[in-house]
Order: structure tokens, then sequence, then C-alpha cells
């Protein structure tokens, strides 16, 4: 996949952002009334709870990802979800299925916005107006006002995706560290890429495991990209490198993302934007 | 389950730490050459590699939590579980069954020390000394000194698990702020709370989900409990109460700890410890 | 959910068989090179293997299940799909899917029939024209020639589906005899509704636990089922009743063959349909 | 492996019978109450009441088969497990788990006994007298009356497994027929070698996928398994071949008849015993 010089073509680079808006879909997944299940009427044993929790996202993680959106863990009581493409019939399933087959039910608030941060602020508002989130009564709350229209234009659809890692993170923690301090040190740098993110551009990063980090993103520049590389190398002596892509669905977009990232691999790079995200010319 | 109010009882308390010395046995699990084979021949899909992280995990944790151990996902590629009890044949097994049922293998290193830390200290070595996590022929180490003996005296055999939560977190976060600002308080109190409990203590905290993090501790006392919870207070302003339990097993140690979180829940008290701690007089 | 007496509209049904016709979509999944695999290079321990094929089962079942289709573990190694509506697209997102989480993998094998047993046996014949089931060569088959036209007219979407159970399961058998002996009797039930639907209609019909037995059945009348019960009456001595239900997918015709059944239960009839088969008029 | 030649040695076989008597622990797995949890309020989605069974079979399958114990899907509702090994605390915390992770609970009854039908007789009495599978209030049963003692002598522990499975199956059937009609083919000699061990020798035979039936049978001579074969070709038309192993659990007995079985394939043989039955000299 052909990578993008962005700084090459600031002219063309002007252009597109006009014409692409980036618009994404974001579910947040609730299960009701967790905390005081796991202790009802005794704690529960720890490692039941642990594997409630990631089974329950694993199948989150099928059902959303073979409908081409993505799901991360985030608390695991509460997930976040990028659901572009999924419409009200698919979120009631989902809900029905999980009701079908786990002692937990879930409630699910969905909104759009060009903004992450903001869409999930609404997503949110959808179940919280509904009741809190220990309160007995309120289960398998469906909130959303604005689901998608199937015709929507597909300036609309577009979402961008990045996918950051760290340089070189088996020769510098796993092979040198034990997995604890290494541990530590990606969570340093996440810690920090994941609040910068949030507060520069309402882009909304999640760690997804080993040394990776994905971020769903409104329209961002190189510049930012590289802000944001700087800013984590300063705060937290975390080397990060990131590759973006944008698609009409997180896979999509997602997908793009890993082949930039692999074109940094490849040619020692920090930034790579996915060859899709320009047309070609 | 009755409390202790170790401020109350200093000479026995003395004493008390001079019998119990804490022992804990780690095992670090390493899946072998993961991030190569993520982006073999292509990237894989996000989504599966998240089901595949989050079930194997999963798996883990039935087969250690029925063993009375726990594992911690931590960076998902590389996972911590607190083993006591386990031998050389529970990891092989556990090691042969990941290898027949999934696309990936593991290499198991561990070994045993007062310190937790530096027992995930040479429970790394182990696989380190025999290659890389990237090296392709370097698969399904199982190294271990110093596997536990059957008849290791009461003394080696406990282990102390603390419980950590959030104070209110439901009615100052979940409630109000979208879900990503509630994640972000979190991260930032357990971000404090593990590097400051590793650097003072050499303990292992580990995020578990919600506003939950459990801390495998050498023994501590109620003020080095305290200190963490002012230490975090002040750095992150995140207010953390904490359960403290004993036993034989991580399962012991830590349901000990639950129930007396359950306590600090009751009492709205910041530092319990479970009965069992002090034998009643 | 008013169910529809047929015998008393004989004239009607005759030009509902006219009009409406069965279409039913069969996808043969087929483990690639699978007995192989469990003995080398030494046979796997059993367990594990029974896990990996239930597990596989389970994620078939909710991939196909969320899409409305349905899919039956028959022999595990070789599992039978009814996958109407779902297309080549689908198919090979699934497939992949299965690669990446998997130590094995599947190819799939497609058509579309009247009758369900025709659409089986060129499905089955897309994968073996490709090879033997232990050729190792001969991996992820996608095959079908006749994917589903997306604008297919409504008289060519729906399938019947036919849901038995045994009369009194419970009082007769599992809390009578052993559960082998239970067991031994519901097989034999089984095995006679089997082989009768198979030669006598060409339905393809799956035990699917309990005292449950699914058909996926062409355009059968009352009275075809009546003399499916009377056989396994006489042959097996094992008492059925049965639902009906027709739809576009599979969920919707077995939903609706659900509540037929639950119809039989109330009403204490030997074979109900479902009321959606015939038009409102 | 080296595999038994009994018709050459009949004197040593007779000692043989003598010293070694077989002892079989089983425990049914009963799902409470689950015919009406299916359709309460109303039908549950198909797909998902598969999905909760074959995990739920698939996570006993792990926690049994850790254990080096054999479990059977059998009926699903009603699960068949070979537990030497396994005392109360076991299956008391398989309970609990299974409890806490899934929206249904189960009740198990245990009993010992030579001949495996005796077995399964009386652990099936435990859980019946405490009520109807479909009592409501009758949830979690937890019976038996003789848990096995620690330190049983070797003779009561050892079981016998026999693997058997379809001469060129894939040649025969999988490769020639539709997959349906392979099915009938293979379902038709379970049936039949299921009802004649249980007949004639109080055996218990379950289909396990692919063309392979293991039985737990009573302590059996090479006549009798050549027995078996002669009636399914007779009754089925199906040719069968097995491997016969004993050992102190479930795993150890049937690895070793799964080693005998490719002793079987290699030889071209009916019936072979595994070296381990008969004691070096």
């Amino acid at each position: 996949m052909k990578r993008v010089k962005e700084q090459k073509s600031p002219s063309y680079v002007r252009s597109y952002h006009r014409i692409l808006v980036t618009t994404t879909q974001l579910t947040l997944i609730q299960i009701d009334n967790y905390g005081p299940w796991t202790v009802t009427p005794e704690p529960r044993r720890e490692m039941d709870l642990q594997t409630l929790q990631s089974r329950l996202f694993a199948d989150l993680a099928q059902f959303v990802g073979s409908r081409d959106g993505y799901v991360f863990f985030t608390r695991f009581d509460n997930m976040i979800a990028v659901t572009n493409g999924m419409g009200r019939d698919d979120h009631a399933l989902l809900q029905e299925s999980i009701d079908n087959r786990y002692p937990v039910t879930i409630s699910l608030g969905v909104d759009i916005n060009e903004r992450p941060i903001e869409a999930l602020e609404d997503a949110t508002q959808q179940i919280q107006k509904a009741g809190s989130a220990q309160d007995k009564g309120r289960t398998e709350v469906l909130g959303g006002d604005s689901w998608p229209e199937t015709d929507s234009g597909p300036e609309l659809d577009e979402l961008e995706v990045a996918h950051f890692d760290v340089n070189d993170a088996t020769g510098k923690y796993t092979d040198q560290l034990n997995e604890f301090d290494s541990y530590i040190q990606i969570e340093r740098g996440y810690a920090s890429v994941m609040q910068y993110m949030r507060e520069e551009h309402g882009a909304l990063s999640f760690f997804v495991g080993g040394d990776n980090v994905i971020s769903v993103c409104p329209d961002l520049s190189e510049s930012d990209y590289r802000g944001a590389i700087d800013y984590v190398r300063d705060d937290a002596e975390v080397d990060l490198k990131v590759g973006v892509g944008r698609g009409k669905s997180a896979h999509e977009a997602g997908y793009a993302a890993k082949h930039a990232l692999e074109d940094c691999r490849h040619d020692g790079t920090r930034v790579e934007f996915a060859g899709a995200k320009l047309p070609v010319n």
C-alpha cells in the first residue's frame, strides 16, 4: 500500500480537508448494575468475574467486528464501540443475544458526531438519563436519537483511525526488563497519548494489548500526529510511531492504518497515512 | 468477617510480622513470537486479535483460577499469574492444552520469592534467557529453577493480596462523565497506585475492570496502605480504599481481601485487614 | 400466535402450495484435514479436541445465527448451515475469522435448492471436487456456483422449518431412567425421524439437544408431518409432536415453528403450523 | 506403544482378569429446569441456545479434562462425565463457577461402580431423588454417597476406555456422499454400537465427532470387542475398529486407547489393547 507524503502536497491537503469530514458512530455498552452483582450475595470468585468480562468482550468483538466495527474493553463493565454502519436492529439483536447467554444484561447508548468525544458524550447520556449504572430497575436501555440513515452520503460515512505502537518495544522492554516494568513503561506511554489526544483533539485512544494503541480520531493532519508523538516522548519518554487510515467502517480505516504502520516499520518513519486517504490523481 | 484494627495492637503486630513471611509464586505467560504473527502474511483483523487475546486470557483465568490462582491480563501478549500451589505438571498441561486449541503457543517462566517483583524478575529471566520474545525458534519454554516443594511449610505458603477500589466511582464518574473521561480518571488512579506500590514495596498491581485494582504484595502494614492511598489522592486526585487478605493461595488471600473491602464499604473506612490475618485471641 | 388448521381449508392449501415454493440455501462447513491433525504428531488430548470442536461450533452459531441463519453440529468436523440471505462476502469473512483464531481452517460449499437434500448434495460437491477432506493441499475452499441474488423475489426466499420434540420426555425418561437409557430413547427417536424425513421428503433433521429435533424441509403438508410422527411411534416407540414455520430466514421460520410447538403443548395437539404460513385474508 | 496379542496368552489373560477390576466414577451433570427456561417468557433464539449449550460443554470439558477426566455432551442438557480422581470439592467448585458465569445452574450426581451403567444409575438417582429436572425449587443438587477415598488402592482406580472409529470413513463416506448421508451412516453405526455395548456389557458409548465413538467399559476381553464389531457390521453395515486402554483416569485410559487405535490403523487390525494393559514381566 502506497503511503502519502502529505508535506509534499500542501495545497491538495487543504482541499482534501474541506471535502472529507469524519463521522464516527459510537456505542457505549454498559453492564447493568454490575458492581452490586459481583458481590451479591457474597463476593464472587475473581477469576470467574475475569472470565465473564473477557468473554463478554470477546463476544462483542466478534459481533461488532464481523460487521466491520471495533469495540474496546476499556473498563470491561463499560465498553466503547465504533459502530458505523450498524443500525438499531443490530443493536437490539446484540442486546437480546447477550441476555440469552449471560447472567448479566447490557444497556446501549448510541450517537454520531464529527468528533468522537462528542459522539460518546451523547451516547453516554442516552444511558445516564435512564438511570444510574447501579439502578436495579434500569436494564437493557437501548438509547439513540440519531440512528444512521441507510442512504447517508459518502462524506458522512468516513472515519479516521490511527494505530500507534512503541518503537522496538521488544528489544527495549520485553527482552530486557521484568514484565511488570515493561508494562509500566507501556502504560505510561499509553496514559500520555490517551490524555493528549483526548484534550487536544477529542480523539479516543485505547490500549489494545502488546505495545499497541488505537485512536478513533476526527480529521487530523500529519503535524497533529507529530505533535502527539513529540508530547509522549517528552512526557513519558516513550517513542511512538503511527499509521493513519480512513474508511467507511472502523475495520476499513483501522486496516488501512495497520498497513500504514507497516510502512513506518519498513521505512523508519514516524507518521504514515494510508494511500487510500488520497484519491489517485 | 471481623476485621482487625491493627493500630490497637501494635505489640501483637510486631510479633505477627516476625512469624509470617509472605511467599508468592509468579508465572510469566508469554505468547511466542506474537507480534510478527499478527502481521503475517498481512495484518490480521483487529477484532479477531482482540477475540483471540481475551479468550486466551479467559481460558488461563479458568485453568489457574480453578486451582485457586490468579492471572492478570496485563498486556495480553504477556500475562502475569499468581500460581502458589501449582507445580510443573500443571504448567506443562496448560501449555499443551493451549497448543492444542490455539494458533499460537505460550512460554512459561516461574519463580518464588518473598517480594513479588523479585519473583517476577526471575520468572521473566527464565524466558528471556531462552531467547527473544520474537525469536521464531524459541517456543514453549517451560522455565523454573525452584518449583514448589509439596511439603513446604505453612510460613512459606501465605501470600498477601490487596483489593483497592475507588470511592463512589459510580456516583462521581460513571453516572456523571462521558465514559472516556470516567475511564481517564480510573486509569490515572491506577497508574498512580501501580507505580507507587511497585517502587515502594515491590508489589504488583493490576487493573481488573470497573474501578478495581488488585495488588499482589509482600507483608505490608496498615500504614503502608494508608501511604499508598494518600499518595494517589495527592498525585492523581483519586480516592481509594483497600481491603487486605492473606491465604495459602491467591484466591484465599484475594477472597479475604474482598470481604475486608466490603467492611470498608460498610464502615466507611479506608483500610481493612481480613480477620483471618490475625488469629482470634 | 394463531395456528392454522390446514385440514379445514383444503382448497386454499392447494393454491398456497402453488404460490409458495421453499428455497433453502445450505452451506457445508468442513474442517480441513482434521482427522490427521488430531493425531499429529501424536494423538491430542480428547478433551482439548472436544473443546475445540464445540467452541468452533459455538462461534459459527453466533456468526450465522446473528445473520438469522442456523448451523447444526452434525459430526463437528462437518457441520451443516442454513444460510439464506448470506452472500459470498459473509462466507469469506467467516472463513478468514476462523483462520485467524483457530489452529485449523475450514472449507465452505454452498448451494440453493427447493429440496434441502439437493442443496446439500451440490454444496458437498463444491468441496469434494476440490479434493479429499484429508488432502493437505486442499484448504479453505470457498465453493458455490449460485450465490444468492440480492433482489431475489419473495417467493424464492421462504424456507420451512419443523421443530419436533418428545412428548413428556422429562416425565417419561429424564426423571425415571438413568441418563444413558434416557439418551438411548431420544437417540432412537432421532435416528428414526432423521431417516424417514430424509428418505420420504429430502428434509434434513438435526438433534439439537434435550429432546429436540429441528428439520429443514421442503414444502410439506400436515399429513406429511403426521406420517412422520406415526412412523416414529411404530419404528422407535417414541411419541413426537411438531411445530412448523415458514420465513425468509432459518431464524424466522424456526422461531415461528417454536411458537407453533408451544401451541401443541398448550392444546395437546401433534402438528401445528405457525399462523404466518397463511396470509391473512 | 506395544500392543498385546491377547489370543496368544490365554492363561495370562485369565489371571490378569482376576487381578484388575475396573472402577469407574461417573458424574451426571444436569442443567436445572432448562426446558422451561428456554421458552420463558418466550422461546429464545435457537442459535443462542446452541451457543450456550456448546460453550457450557466446552467449559466442562476443560475443567474435567484438565483433571484427567472425560465429559460427553450426550443431550447437552444432561451430560455424563468420567471423574475418577475428582472429589467433592472439585465438584462444588465446578458448580459455583458455572453459577457465576451462566444464566443457568447445574446439578451433579456422582457414583462409583465396577460397571459404568451401575455407577450412572446411582448418579442419576442422586439427582432424581431431590426432585424433577423441571422442578423450579430444585437447583444445584450436589449428590453423592460415595465420594472417592484419597488412598483407594490401585486396583480400584483403573478404568477401561475403548476408542472406536469407522474404517476409511473419509474414503467411503465423506468424500463420496453428501454430508447428511455420510452422517446417517455414522449415526447408524453409532446407534448400533451404543445399544449393543450397553445391553451386553453395561458400557456407555458416546459419539465424539467425526467417525469416533468412545466407550467407557467394564473389564472386557478381546472377544467381547470382536463381538461388538461383528454385531455392528451385521446390524448397521458399518465397519469399526477399536483401540482399548486402561489407566487411573479417563485421560490415561483413553490416551492409551488412542495409541492402540493407531496400532490398528498401522497394522490393519480390528482390535488392539494398549501395551499398558499388561504389566511388564
